[in-house]
C-alpha cells in the first residue's frame, strides 16, 4: 500500500495553525492525548475520581477553599448564562458595569431571563470606573447582583476588581465575575474578592480545546439559587442541578462530556505543575516582548498603562491598511491567526492573543517577522527587523531579570 | 529512564470499559484520533469547510434535504432545551405525548419557559397512543407544538411516529421529535415525517464521545422562531443564533467546540461509510442475539413485540437479586457497564445498551457469559451456557440470512 492509499478520512486534514487570536489558543499535545482515552460512563466510580480531581484542581486555580468548583458542559458563554439565569429571577435588579462586547452579551442574557437590568457603559479601551457602580447602587433599593468582566477580550483591558468587590460587600449584593480570559493569565482570587460566581473557559489560558466552562460558585451563591421563588428558565444550565452532579450527591443531570473533562483535567494538571504564578509571569513576559516589538514597528497600542491585559493586545490598524488582507496573508503565508476587532472596534483594531500554549516567545518573534514582511505590501512602511530586535531584547532582559 | 519513571499524568488512567449501558457507548478509536488534530480557529476558512461537511453528513443521517442541520455545543439535553426554549414562547400551548423519563424532562423544560404545557402520560414500557394526542388536540383552540420521544432510553420503547406526524399536519402544529437514542440505530426521516425540530446526541449510535447534539430544524421551524414576539429565554441555546453560525452567514455566536466537531465529523463519516441502513441492520442483529441469550437465561424482557428498540433492551431484575451487586460485579470483574433503571424503573430493571461502537456480537457473548457467572452468586440460578448458545445461534442464523 502506498502512502497515498491511506484512507482519506483517517488523516487530520486540519492545517497546523499558530493561534494568536482571542481564542481558541493552541491546545497542548498532552491535553489532546489525554482526550484519546477510551470512553467511560459518567457515573463510573473511576470516572467520579476524575471529576473529583478536576474539582480539586479548579479550587487551586480559582484560589478558593469555600466555593463549589465544577465545569459546565458548554463554552464560556454557557458559563455566563448559567450564572445569569440561575442567580437572577424575573424582576430582580442587577447592575452590570461593562465596557466591551462581552458585557453587552451578559446584558442580553439578563434581559432574556426577565431581570430588571441596569447596564452601565463606559469607554471601550479603559476599565470600568467603580464610582459609576456606587452611584447606581445608591439609586436602587434592593440590588440582587452586580457583575463585571475581569478581562475584556474585545478591548484588552484588565478590570480591577477590588473596589467593585468592596461595593458588593457594602451593599450586600451577589458578585459575578467573567474570568473567561483572565483565568490562568491573571490572578483570580474568588474567596479573597468575595466572588459569588466566577466563570471561565477551557480554550484560553488553560490550553485545552474549547467546549468546557470551569466555574466557581460560592456557598452564598448556591443558597441564593436554593432560595429562588421559581426555577431558572434554563434546565441545562441550572447551576443547582449541575452542582448535584459535581457535589457529593453525584445525581445524574445530563451525560457529562467525558473526553472534554479528561482534557480539562490534563490542562489543569499542567497549569498546577507549571505553577499558577509562573504561568502568569510567562504571560507577562511574552506580552511585554510583543508590545516592545509592535511599538518598534510603529504600531499603536489601544490600551494605556496600567490597564493592559497580558492575554490579548489590541493594536490600532494603521490608516489605509486593509484589515482582511493582512490577516489573510498571515493565515495563508504563515499559518498564523490573529483576531479581528469586535463591535465598535470592528475594522479598526487587531487583537493579538498570547494565551496558554500560544504564549511562547517563538510565536512572538515569528509574528513580528511576518508583519515586517506583510505590512509594506499593504501600504505601511516598517523599519525592517526593528520589531523582532525590540522583542528579542525585551525577552533577553526578562530572562536576565529572572 | 525506566518505564515507571514516565510522568504519571501522561498516562490515560482511564480503565478500558465495555459500555453496554444507556450511553455513552464506546467511542471509535478513529473518532478519538480525529479529535487529536491541532487546534484551529472557529472562523478559519479551512474549519468552515469542516463545519459545512458536518452539516452535509447530518442531512444524510437525518434524511432531509430541506432542514438546516447543525450540531449544538452541548449534550442531547442541550438539544432538547434548544428546541423547547426556541420554539415555545410564554403562553404558547404545547402537547407532549410521553411514557418515560426523558419525556418528563421535556415537560420540566417547557414549564420553565412559561409555556402552557399539556403532558399526556401513558404506560411505561409501551408506546404512546396517538389517539390520546388527537383527543387533546381537539380540546384546544391553538396548539403551537406537539412532541414525542422517538426512542425512550428509559423504557426501551420505539415510538411509531406516523400517526403523530399526521396529526401535526392535520392540526397545523409544529412537530418536535427526540431522536437522542434513535439516530443511527432506527431510521429517522425528518422530511418524510414532517419533523420541524429533531435533536440527537453524539454518544449513542454515532460512536462519538458525549458533548454534541446534532439537530435538524425545518424551514418552517426556523420561520416560527423568527416570528417570535420575544427573544428565547436562552441565549446560548437560541436556535436562530446558532443557525447563523452554521448557515451561510457564519456569524460568531460562541466559540465552537472544535475538537468535538472534528470527532463528530469522523463519526458521521464512519456512519455514512458503513451505510445508515447497514448500521441499523447491525443494531437489529446484535439486539436479536442479546434477546435470544437473556431469554435463554430465563430473564424477562420489559417491552413486548413489536415495540422493542434495538438500541437498548430493558430486563426485569429477577426477584431477590441485588441490582447494585450484579452491576458492580460486571464492572469490577469484567469491565462491563450496564445501565440501571431510571424513574419508576429504578431498582426494578437493567438496561442493556448495544449502540454504535458498542453494538458488537463479541460484546453480546461476553455479557451473557459474565451474567452466567455472576447471577448464581447473587441468588439466581441460570442454565449455564444456555444464554451464550442462544445468542451464538441467533448470530449464526442472522449471518446465514444475509
Amino acid at each position: 500500500m502506498t502512502r497515498n492509499a491511506l484512507p482519506e478520512s483517517t488523516m487530520p486534514m486540519v492545517p497546523p495553525r499558530v493561534l494568536l487570536g482571542p481564542g481558541p489558543s493552541n491546545a497542548s499535545p498532552r491535553v489532546l492525548q489525554a482526550m484519546m482515552a477510551p470512553m467511560i460512563g459518567y457515573l463510573d466510580p473511576d470516572f467520579m475520581e476524575i471529576v473529583e480531581e478536576v474539582s480539586h484542581l479548579l479550587k487551586i486555580v480559582f484560589t478558593t477553599e469555600e466555593a463549589i468548583t465544577m465545569a459546565i458542559a458548554g463554552t464560556g458563554s454557557a458559563g455566563m448564562e448559567a450564572g445569569v439565569s440561575s442567580l437572577l429571577e424575573p424582576g430582580d435588579t442587577a447592575i452590570l458595569g461593562v465596557c466591551g462586547f462581552f458585557g453587552e452579551r451578559m446584558y442580553d442574557m439578563a434581559q432574556r431571563v426577565g431581570a430588571n437590568v441596569v447596564i452601565l457603559r463606559s469607554e471601550w479601551g479603559k476599565p470600568f470606573p467603580a464610582e459609576m457602580m456606587e452611584a447606581e447602587l445608591k439609586r436602587h433599593k434592593q440590588v440582587k447582583l452586580i457583575a463585571t468582566v475581569h478581562a475584556e477580550t474585545s478591548t484588552g483591558v484588565q478590570q480591577p476588581l477590588g473596589d467593585i468587590s468592596r461595593l458588593a460587600k457594602q451593599y450586600g449584593t451577589l458578585f459575578m465575575v467573567d474570568a473567561v480570559t483572565s483565568l490562568g493569565g491573571t490572578k483570580v482570587t474568588v474567596d479573597a474578592e468575595g466572588i459569588d460566581y466566577c466563570y471561565s473557559a477551557s480554550q484560553k489560558c488553560l490550553g485545552c480545546p474549547p467546549g468546557m466552562s470551569p466555574v466557581a460558585l460560592s456557598q452564598r451563591g448556591r443558597q441564593a439559587i436554593k432560595n429562588r421563588k421559581q426555577k431558572p428558565a434554563s434546565w441545562y444550565l441550572d447551576l443547582d442541578l449541575i452542582a448535584r452532579y459535581w457535589g457529593p450527591e453525584r445525581t445524574y443531570h445530563h451525560t457529562a462530556p467525558v473526553s472534554m473533562i479528561l482534557g480539562l483535567r490534563e490542562a489543569l494538571r499542567m497549569l498546577v505543575e507549571e505553577g499558577v504564578d509562573n504561568r502568569i509571569a510567562r504571560h507577562k513576559r511574552n506580552a511585554a516582548a510583543l508590545r516592545a516589538g509592535v511599538q518598534a514597528l510603529g504600531l499603536k497600542l489601544v490600551v494605556p498603562e496600567p490597564h493592559r491585559l497580558d492575554q490579548i493586545t489590541p493594536l490600532w490598524i494603521p490608516q489605509g491598511v486593509d484589515d482582511g488582507k493582512v490577516r489573510n496573508a498571515l493565515l495563508r503565508e504563515y499559518n498564523i491567526e490573529i483576531g479581528r476587532g469586535l463591535g465598535q472596534f470592528s475594522g479598526k483594531v487587531w487583537r493579538i492573543g498570547l494565551m496558554g500554549e500560544s504564549s511562547k516567545s517563538e510565536y512572538v518573534l515569528a509574528l513580528l517577522s511576518a508583519l515586517e514582511n506583510i505590512l509594506p505590501r499593504c501600504g505601511y512602511e516598517v523599519p525592517v527587523g526593528a520589531g523582532v530586535s525590540a522583542a528579542s531584547a525585551s525577552l533577553a532582559a526578562a530572562a536576565g531579570a529572572r
